[in-house]
This record gives structure tokens, C-alpha cells and sequence, in this order.
């Protein structure tokens, strides 16, 4: 008889969030799960690595009896100390999130979230990052439980092409408002930033991050699309970041002797 | 008369680093120079940004006459406090580096180098990134100044198509046996990780990262053929992450009632 599949779980807002705790009820019921995730809020990180300090391990009680560590690294550090350190053998399904806060279009690049699964794909394990459209700690995490046991089981069932992994969003609406799935590609979207400048008691300048999300892409075939038309959106997600087409244009501009 | 062009300059082994030293030299000639770069290395920081502290700029006098800020966020943080707070017009181009390493396959995706040049051409300013290979702090940056200045002179000429950015890689060897530029795609190739476990005096584990990178690409247009065959290998990247060839493989064989 063939082993229950197993499958590493974690996230980037940290092993407390309600997120992880939904994501991981999600899956339960589809394999052996295992926990691996920060042990503070890592939002942002993108695919940051420990390389300067060392990292700790701690066995945790929060999910009870499925196996749980808290890792004091990023959520890519989590999925490499969980492949060489703490499972015996190659995980059948990696599972990130469910984030608070869309990671939809360009946010998968500054997505902890989405790291961990590319991450976890590089070593060629089927993989997938979930986010739900909504920042509230208290986000109500039904409808994405039920995507994301839908999705997860679609994965274990017929596996990812190509090494490729999934970015799936769900919008903030109650199950029953939700279309459906829609398997897109990432909207062209940016990040239009602000910085708030203040003054500290002894007078010198700090700055914190703000910015507003803005959509410059009119298809109907793209993550911003599904998502502003109440579908779950799922982008397959590659490895290889050559803009193939540009190499013939360079090579022709360039004078190059060779 | 038109302006001169304006470069940013920036890095992740912090504004001290020798190589960012080579990189204003490189490029002082072409235009007006800014650097902002980060107070500390920042390697591996992948798109890491600061969204839950305050960021500083402190104006520094690394660079003689050529204005330059250490910034102490991550290099993305340094892009976009340089469009946002320092520069009074958009940059004509960004450059970031000279890394002490390659960037080279897939270390792009782990690069804070790289991640500042994504993150200026996310804002639409034609951007490379350059890694010299040899992470020693003495490395010797002469012949990758020399392909800095060239081929920054062609970016600020020809351009970039399509939003793209450049990721450059030069070997470790004198510029005379360098053979000159290849314009190639990013070798399939990843890190085979490890993790040295030791004991603090309390008697608790930790682990440092470590680990050797094997390249399975056999092909011979890709980066580390190039490097290996004695070329500065030049890989057009994209911003966009969709596997486009993925989406209707998995619309047949998940079972989706739309």
C-alpha cells in the first residue's frame, strides 16, 4: 500500500497567523502535513535567505497533533531547513499561506508567500502559494479553505507542468458569491510609492513605505481580471526569467565582435 | 541642449564595497551619477522590502564629488527611495553592483543586486545588474569595469526592449582573455543545499546555511556556458513569472464547472 502523501505547509505572516491555521485544515484531511513556518510576521521578504547568521528550529504545539516548527529565518529558509533537516523524504506537495492580502500581478515578486513555493518548486515539488484578497487579522478564511483543499487535491491528483508552481488568489467574498476558477496569467500591475517623511525626536529624517496598487492591464485573461470578477485566479508560475524574445534585438543593436 | 543622462548607482554589498566603488567609475563619464545604496551588505536579500519600519538616508562622501546616500533598508528600499525622495527627475538608466559573486542561473532569484535592477525597470528605467565572478573582497575589477562602462553605453544608446532588464555576469579573468559578450538565457541549474548543525553553550541547535550549486543545463547558449567558455554572459530578464504554456494544460485536466 502506497504512503499518504505528504505535504509541507507554510507561510510568511508567521506560524500564529489564523492563515496558516486555515490552510492547514484545508489539507488535512489529504495527506501526512507538516509545518514548517516563521516564527514572526515575514511579509515582504521576497526570496530574502539567512546567509549571515545562523538559524534556530523549535518544535511547536500550534496545529496539535500534526508536527509543527517555528523557524527564526524567511519563509524560504523555512522550506530549505524543511527539506534538508526535518522530513525524511521529499515532500509530494508544498502548500504557502493563505496570505492576509492579495498576492495577485506584480506582488508575487516582494511575496514571501509566493518565495516559499518557488522555493519549494525549485526542488521540484509541486507547489502552491495562496492568498486571500483581504489584510484583516480577523479575514473570514472559509471560501479559501475550500479552494484551497479543491486546488491542493487537483495538484496531488494531476501534478503541475514544467516545474512550474501555482499563485492562487481568492477574492474577499462568501463562497456562494464566488464564480468559479480561472486559470490566467499575471496582470501588468505596479505599485505606485509613496513615502510618509517624518522627523524623530532629535530631529532627523525616517520614511516609512506606503503606495497604492495600480492595474495598467485591460485583458480579460490576467489575475486582476478574475479577481475583480469574483473568481478564484490561478497563475502557473516559471523559474526562468528570460525574456527570450529580447536576446535576437540586443545581439542585432549591439556591435558586438564576435 | 539636452541634459546629461542621469545614472543611479546601487548595489547589495553595501556603498563600501569595493565593487560599487568600480561600478561610479565605470559609469562616471556617461552621465550624472547619484548612488544610493544600502548601509550594510545585503546579500541574499532576493526582493526583500521594509514595510513594518522606518527606513534612513544618511548623504555620505564614499564617492568624492558625486552625490551619494546609504540608505539602511534593503536594495529595493534603495530604488525606491531614490525615485521617490532624491531624484528630482526619472533616472536615464540604473545600475547595480559590481557583485562580489556571480548572479549568474538561477542566483538571480536569491540576488538583491539583481532585485534593485528589477525593481528600477518595474518602474520603467533600463537597468542592469553586474556580478563579477569571485566573491573575494580583493577581487581584482578591472576587466568587469570595462564591460560595465561598454555595455552600460549601450544600454543608454539602444535601450532595453519591452521593460526588459540585463543581468550581467563576468568571469573571474584578465580582460585580455575574456572573449568577449554572449547574449544567452538563464542555464536550468539550482543550489544542492546543506545545513552545518552545531550546539550553542546552552546546548541548543542551530544551523548555518550552506550548500554547492550544480548546473544540469547542457546547453551551450545559456549564462554559465558563457562563463565557463570565457564570455561576459548578458541574459534579458522579464518581470512577467506566468508559465503561459502551463494554463492549458491545467484548464483540461482540472475538472472546472466554468
Amino acid at each position: 500500500m502506497s504512503q499518504k502523501p505528504l505535504i509541507l505547509v507554510t507561510n510568511d505572516d508567521g506560524i500564529t497567523a489564523p492563515g496558516i491555521q486555515a490552510l492547514v485544515e484545508a489539507v488535512s484531511t489529504l495527506g501526512e502535513v507538516v509545518v514548517v513556518a516563521p516564527d514572526s510576521p515575514q511579509s515582504g521578504m521576497g526570496h530574502a535567505i539567512t546567509i549571515n547568521k545562523p538559524l534556530r528550529l523549535v518544535e511547536t504545539k500550534n496545529f496539535g497533533s500534526i508536527k509543527s516548527y517555528a523557524c527564526s529565518g524567511t519563509p524560504v529558509d523555512c522550506v530549505k531547513l524543511a527539506t534538508n533537516k526535518i522530513l525524511n523524504r521529499k515532500p509530494d506537495l508544498c502548500v504557502s499561506g493563505i496570505n492576509h492580502g492579495s498576492n495577485s500581478s506584480i506582488n508575487i515578486i516582494y511575496s514571501g508567500t509566493m518565495s516559499a513555493a518557488v522555493e519549494a518548486s525549485l526542488e521540484n515539488i509541486p507547489s502552491v502559494g495562496f492568498s486571500l484578497s483581504d489584510f484583516a487579522i480577523e479575514a473570514d478564511f472559509s471560501a479559501a479553505k475550500h479552494y484551497a483543499h479543491f486546488i491542493a487535491k487537483q495538484v496531488l491528483e494531476h501534478g503541475i507542468p514544467n516545474s512550474s508552481l501555482l499563485n492562487v488568489n481568492i477574492p474577499k467574498l462568501p463562497l456562494e458569491l464566488i464564480k468559479g476558477i480561472k486559470i490566467c496569467r499575471q496582470a501588468e500591475a505596479k505599485w505606485v510609492e509613496e513615502y510618509l517623511e517624518r522627523k524623530d525626536p532629535a530631529g532627523r529624517n525616517y520614511y516609512w513605505l506606503t503606495g497604492k496598487f495600480v492595474n495598467y492591464d485591460k485583458g480579460e485573461d490576467n489575475d486582476e481580471w478574475a479577481l475583480a470578477n469574483n473568481y478564484v485566479s490561478v497563475v502557473p508560475v516559471q523559474h526562468d526569467l528570460t525574456m527570450h524574445k529580447a536576446i535576437p534585438f540586443i545581439a542585432k543593436h549591439w556591435k558586438l565582435n564576435d
